[in-house]
């Protein structure tokens, strides 16, 4: 069976429950996710429990305030990519703060596996230098390099 | 009309001539691309003549080594995205030097938006840590912090 | 009373010896230790206690293998620094790998204040874009972005 | 002769200056500069007329606004060491702006090697994260990835 669109907006709205059984109609048991830069975030990780591990960390260390809006998704036989404007900010983050290691603003796309209409492996890629900036705002350091 | 994985690798063939005139039929005279990263190649090249100035530089500065080699392309109304598997040497490179600054292996994906069968907008994004990588590759620096 | 080269290298000497009673004769019970870079030890470590865990860390990550030679001290009332060629491994290091995320060589030098002839604070600074390398080595990925 | 710290002052006054004789009686004409991080000012500037082409792009991208403040100089026999406050703002930068792109504040020391009362080499480490910093201020991008 395609990809569609409606089936990767099912998925990404099904994470957005978190709510297990929801989420594992849309993602696999044995998935992978690769998150980019070099931070405490980045890297593979690794099962639906490493996801979910990663998600928990995403919520702690911005309280909430990561907001992924969606501006594309494109298909291809067994891929998904969508296209995303991702803002957040650290929960440690000082009030009003413009640093880069309290506020984030970028532009991603994830590019998705699917097998049997489940997403198997996810791995997200940053344009322009965000990279840079996703790295400051997963550091282990606040702006005065106080370890956070 | 539809963007097509045919037209998407026919776009890619026209550039690879490095003929002007065929590589007009699928890249439009406004188009602009961004590189990602922080160095010196990084940024909107702007109009095709910048797109131009930005694949000069990267034969120069690789030798002609940079290979591409794609994987998959994906489509959506008026988008591409295409997952390459990139391979280069610097010019400058030290015999047998495996050193980041000298040799590049990455993943990426270019998002590519399209009007009336031309590329109007590129962007690239590089999965995993390959961004400092890319970083190192096109630096100003040697391996040892000569500037070449 | 002026802070003297015996003393640095007195002081550097009784760290080498990881015994408390030794260490606390040079280095202040409130002293703090300023990591450069952008990774998971980075930032400032405060106490002799924070100090000790940094220096925990880096055994363990780097499996003992983290050595640092010195070639030069310098003085000034109440401060001193020493310039430093440091090279180690990581202890997830494939065998014979010549990649940043495992292998590391730069040139430092620790900035170090004094009172009372004890270090109340060190800060570390990289030559080079030594920096970059120092990420990469003390990263929680491998080359091929596995989480270590 | 022995390196002082009014000889160090002397030779960072004769720098200020901009003028070549008097900068000759301090900075040796076979000197080099190794600038940290990467960046398209990083790496090791040969000879008193490469530290002059450093200093004059330093000048053209800051718009003259680099400042720095020592707060300490150290010694030793043939090596000095200062530690240093910079500030600075790029010419390009928009008003008010605080983007690390725009605006620059790292702490750094450079360790100058010296002969006969002469400087024969300097290297400038930063201290904390500022090297991330300083890689985004002297970038070839604006904030918003245009190339400047």
């Amino acid at each position: 069976m395609a990809v569609t669109t409606e089936l990767v907006e099912a998925a990404y709205q099904a994470l957005a429950t978190g709510e297990r059984t929801e989420i594992e109609r849309y993602w696999a048991e044995d998935m992978r996710w690769l998150v980019p830069g070099n931070h405490q975030l980045a890297g593979w990780w690794e099962g639906l429990d490493g996801f979910f591990s990663f998600m928990e960390q995403v919520g702690k260390l911005s309280g909430g305030s990561f907001v992924m809006t969606r501006s594309a998704i494109l298909l291809s036989d067994g891929f998904s990519a969508d296209i995303s404007h991702n803002v957040g900010s650290r929960s440690a983050a000082r009030e009003g703060s413009t640093s880069p290691y309290d506020r984030l603003e970028i532009d991603v796309v994830h590019v998705l596996r699917w097998r049997d209409d489940k997403v198997v492996e996810g791995r997200g890629a940053i344009f322009g230098d965000g990279t840079t900036r996703f790295n400051q705002f997963w550091s282990q350091l606040a702006a005065d390099a106080t370890r956070v």
